[in-house]
């Protein structure tokens, strides 16, 4: 191996190297560049050179590295993305709430097993913003941002990437305009109620009463957003 | 367009043009091939000829279609199974157990909303199948086939999707051998009278009977093999 300085002439030369290697296409058609030993030969520098400048152009956006498997031209996969971007057309409103309760009352339940006092915390403050909200965007973001949390809490990887890949379903879809029509003082003053339920349920670590709440909510909720639903298809 | 009947001898020069032309990797980087179009022009030969012998490409799974974007060198990516390959260094059997409990009862409540009597003849036939088999592997087959049936007939796509990226977790991991410890005569016999009333439920429409019996299944499958782990640390 080569540790004499290497001077960034020869490195400006890689970038370039490199970059055109990317841009003319001649990879394999899994994107895979050479591996840095191969690299530092064609382009006649030394491995740290060749080190330094997929540094540069991974920063770039240009190119990403993989544990053990090598350095790939393009973005890095995104694989939540691409299922959700898979099923969005088959979803509607009306299916993704379906399937949150499914989902969300049993992650509030492990979560009351498994928040800690700095969790429940974070919680109240999050379901607070919720309930004084700006605008109807600002509602939302505070409300996801809750629901999130406690999945996140939940602490069950396999359950918070099934719920990470429900919520890009519901972020990635154009239904903001029909869940805005659902939100009334009525139901905020409802929701705002049963989010201090779900979070009560979730300090006491009581799961049953915590899952019990989360589904009364997502109920109210899919029960509203079949009820704007109706009065828009009239 | 040249509607004219083209010899297979052109049909032959393009397959092995285009074949080299995923082979020798010349090809941008997301794989994507040239338009037909753009190949009948590049080869010398009509968009017919191109198409079929794309179709035959295709058939030998070296490339793929995708609705609206174009031809890719290669196989369809598998959204689902990429997600269950990322995930699945930081999933355990308790883990995807876990998992279970909180999605399973709500399909199975679903399922009961939905079934068909024909659907529910089938998930009764597998029931029993799962509990007359002839080995452990045989066993595990047809208790697969009756929870992903039921999953299936919960008719909610996003619902679905998760279900198979937590299955496709499972059924990746090697935990055969965990699994089958924890099968037991003992076991199985229960295994079948749990079995028994959620088909029974899933028959009456009781959405909740139902829930409850999915899981009660799936805690004492967890319970079973929660007990089998501990034996094995012993």
């Amino acid at each position: 191996m080569n540790y004499a300085p290497e001077n960034s002439e020869s490195a400006a030369a890689a970038v370039s190297a490199i970059r055109q290697m990317i841009e003319t296409g001649k990879l394999p058609a899994d994107g895979r560049l050479p591996t840095e030993r191969e690299l530092a030969a064609e382009l006649g520098c030394g491995r740290r050179t060749v080190r330094r400048v997929l540094d540069t152009l991974e920063a770039e956006g240009l190119i990403w590295r993989k544990q053990g498997k090598g350095t790939f031209a393009g973005q890095p996969p995104d694989p939540t993305g691409a299922l959700a971007a898979e099923i969005a057309p088959d979803a509607d409103p009306l299916v993704v709430m379906e399937a949150r309760v499914c989902i969300e009352p049993a992650l509030a339940e492990l979560c009351a097993l498994r928040a800690t006092g700095e969790d429940v915390q974070r919680l109240r403050k999050l379901a607070q913003r919720a309930s004084h909200p700006m605008d109807a965007d600002t509602a939302e973001l505070w409300d996801g941002a809750l629901h999130r949390a406690i999945a996140r809490i939940a602490g069950n990887r396999v359950m918070l990437t099934a719920f990470a890949l429900l919520d890009e379903v519901r972020m990635g879809a154009d239904w903001q305009e029909q869940r805005h029509r659902a939100r009334t003082p009525e139901t905020m003053a409802l929701y705002e109620t049963q989010h201090r339920k779900i979070v009560d349920a979730i300090e006491r670590r009581d799961g049953a009463a915590a899952f019990d709440a989360m589904r009364a909510h997502l109920e109210a909720l899919s029960d509203n957003l079949r009820t704007s639903i109706r009065t828009l298809d009239e």
